[in-house]
């Protein structure tokens, strides 16, 4: 099924695709602050946004696009300003931002969609925003992807950008996606973005089934702190320019393209967690053994939510115990009995009961995995099963450190 | 309502109790490690225990005592070992405790409750509970409440016991607590733990419903860092020594035994919230305005259990935007038009956006709430109002510290 390659581009490696990130002055440091994507065409559209009541002006924008009209043509994103609790005037600045780039673009208003990110309780810097806009669309290229990428940022570390090809009916098909985190675990440098295109013939119904469930398997499966922010947002374009027939059902070609739109979706994601404030390692956590694939979830993202287990994992510590606790407490009934967890090569736990191991090696896997000289991968793996059932998940975090809390302590003031 | 008043004792205040705890040399430490609590009649006994799948030996064999009969002689704790996760044999050491501690008292095994609190996949150490358990029947006294309240704590850094006495019908009634706390959020060192005693006469449906509700408003709304332990348990004695009429529906001394009930369990959950891991001060949430009081106490417990608000706390820093992102995702519909946040005297957040206020002196207000030195209290109290609903809820916690970091990074290797 995996028959996909890794390409360059990000955003822009689908056909049709064109993109930018430029500084328009909405940061006050002077850094990329304004992206767009645009899509030749007009592409469906499938959205998944923050479930929290608290939200940003431009979530309920798009909603309301969304709810609309399936195909859109572009996304604009600005970092600095999050614009989320800026009430009826913050509405107001979304909708002149649509405003003035669909007269720059020629299109009309509604075909396009917003994301803000930055600090809570700003309105976006409107004279900035509107000498910006004929910039960002003068600055659109083909090959503007990674210019976007860097342009959605906020205290992330790196940017977050992967392009994959796979062939449709022997034509070459293409997914490609940015993102921005650190901040969905940061709600004051507000949110996780992440804009997904593909050059794909979809139908709009199945298009959105597909990233819901694709989000079900990445976005939704990580945590850094618990914390969801007001303008979490996940916009996925397809505009058909593949020329590819279009895929309709889940057939072969249906589920080829939700895995290959998965896959991008976790790349992202685990991208996001690695990079999450002051983590040393991206964790994920393997469930198997549960009665359906929900519960699996359920309780790998409670095990690698738990501030027991990331604090021992930043100590280096194979504390199987406190894996157990979190697992006991993800709301999932189980026999605990049948309780078994592994951390990279070691079997913690068995049949619900310690077993020896080597604390020694246990823990220089730890710190390993950690300085990503295990298996070349930074990532520590945890693997929990807790029973006969079939269902399995995955979740993906990173450790609880001194530095998240120096971060989150001595951000305004 | 209130009319009740602070008196000494602990768990041996209300009549008929007596108590005990000793050094048996279950903790490596040799610090007091084994506690009982004797009811000099029949008890009735109700008992709230953790929800977690992963338990603790002693916490199914509470659940089924309780469930065969509703009135027991005593409660016998043991700290230094949590007997959990230990399987069949440690389900047969928690029967043979019962069984010697019954024959030393001359009363049925089922007369018997047990609790253990220390580290999780250690049975018990049988040889030094063989014993101990003769000894600590010795030392039984009607003074022994704070004993018993040295012997179960583990990594507390100061003992919670609490007495209050109120009159019913001319004659005084006594509620008595102690609580272990700090392993709630520190399974390893498992637990939370509290024991209540209560020399009025009542009926066991309605001590039961009287427990259950008291512990919704206490124990299940503080938060450390989100971990229930896999020992957890509440266990409160009735024993009607007090010899007022018995109390069997929610008249007006039903009402008074529930607040003076719920009063010892607020005092006891706040202690353990104030002596969390790291803890530089008692964080007190307050929801108004929601439309039921289960709404109200899901957003005061969201807001206090947040890592971001928690950070900002510790860093005396007066993050409104935090507070509101915190309310936003607690799983209840309100409108965001209405959010109001209130920090100690400053208003942060009115009709859902930020308002001009002086942050030094909110910074200020949190420093000295923090150092115990405003009202003489160290509390942070933050009030949030989402509606013009009648429901309210309280949640209690504590700041992020780097403290707590470092004590959950470095704990076993």
């Amino acid at each position: 099924m995996n028959d996909w390659q890794v390409i360059s581009g990000g955003v822009t490696a689908p056909r049709g695709f064109q993109a930018a990130g430029i500084t328009a002055g909405l940061k006050p440091s002077g850094a990329p602050d304004l992206a767009l994507i645009l899509s030749d065409t007009e592409a469906i559209a499938a959205g998944v946004f923050t479930t929290s009541v608290v939200r940003a002006a431009c979530v309920d924008y798009c909603r309301q696009v969304l709810q609309e009209r399936p195909s859109i043509r572009a996304i604009l994103c600005n970092a600095g300003q999050a614009n989320a609790a800026t009430g009826e005037l913050g509405l107001q600045d979304a909708l002149e931002c649509a405003d003035l780039l669909a007269k720059e673009l020629n299109i009309p208003p509604d075909g396009i969609l917003l994301a803000s990110t930055g600090v809570i309780g700003q309105r976006i810097r409107m004279e900035a925003m509107r000498s910006g806009i004929p910039q960002v669309v003068k600055a659109l290229s083909p090959d503007g992807g990674d210019a976007a990428a860097k342009a959605i940022v906020t205290t992330d570390l790196v940017t977050k950008s992967i392009a994959l090809e796979t062939t449709i009916d022997g034509r070459p098909v293409r997914i490609g996606g940015i993102a921005k985190g650190s901040g969905m675990i940061h709600p004051n440098m507000a949110t996780m973005l992440s804009f997904v295109t593909c050059d794909a013939a979809v139908s709009t119904h199945l298009w959105q089934e597909m990233l819901t469930r694709a989000a079900n398997k990445s976005f939704n499966q990580i945590t850094v702190d618990g914390d969801t922010s007001t303008n979490d947002a996940l916009i996925a374009l397809a505009n058909g320019e593949s020329r590819t027939k279009a895929i309709t059902e889940m057939d072969k070609n249906g589920e080829k393209l939700e895995g290959m739109l998965t896959e991008v979706c976790q790349y992202l994601a685990k991208s996001i967690a690695r990079d999450g404030e002051g983590a040393t390692c991206l964790v994920e956590v393997k469930v198997s053994g549960a009665l359906d694939e929900e519960s699996a979830g359920k309780v790998a993202k409670t095990i690698v939510g738990s501030s027991l287990v990331k604090s021992a994992i930043f100590g280096r510590d194979p504390n199987w115990g406190r894996i157990a606790g979190a697992a006991g407490r993800a709301g999932v009934q189980f026999n605990q009995d049948n309780l078994r967890i592994q951390l990279g090569e070691f079997v913690l736990m068995e049949n619900g009961q310690p077993i020896a191991f080597d604390r020694q090696a246990a823990s220089n896997y730890l710190k390993q995995a950690a300085a990503g000289a295990y298996l070349k991968e930074d990532t520590v793996l945890i693997q929990v099963c807790i029973g006969n059932g079939s269902g399995f998940g995955i979740a993906w975090g990173c450790d609880l450190s001194y530095d998240y809390v120096k971060i989150n302590a001595e951000y305004t003031t």
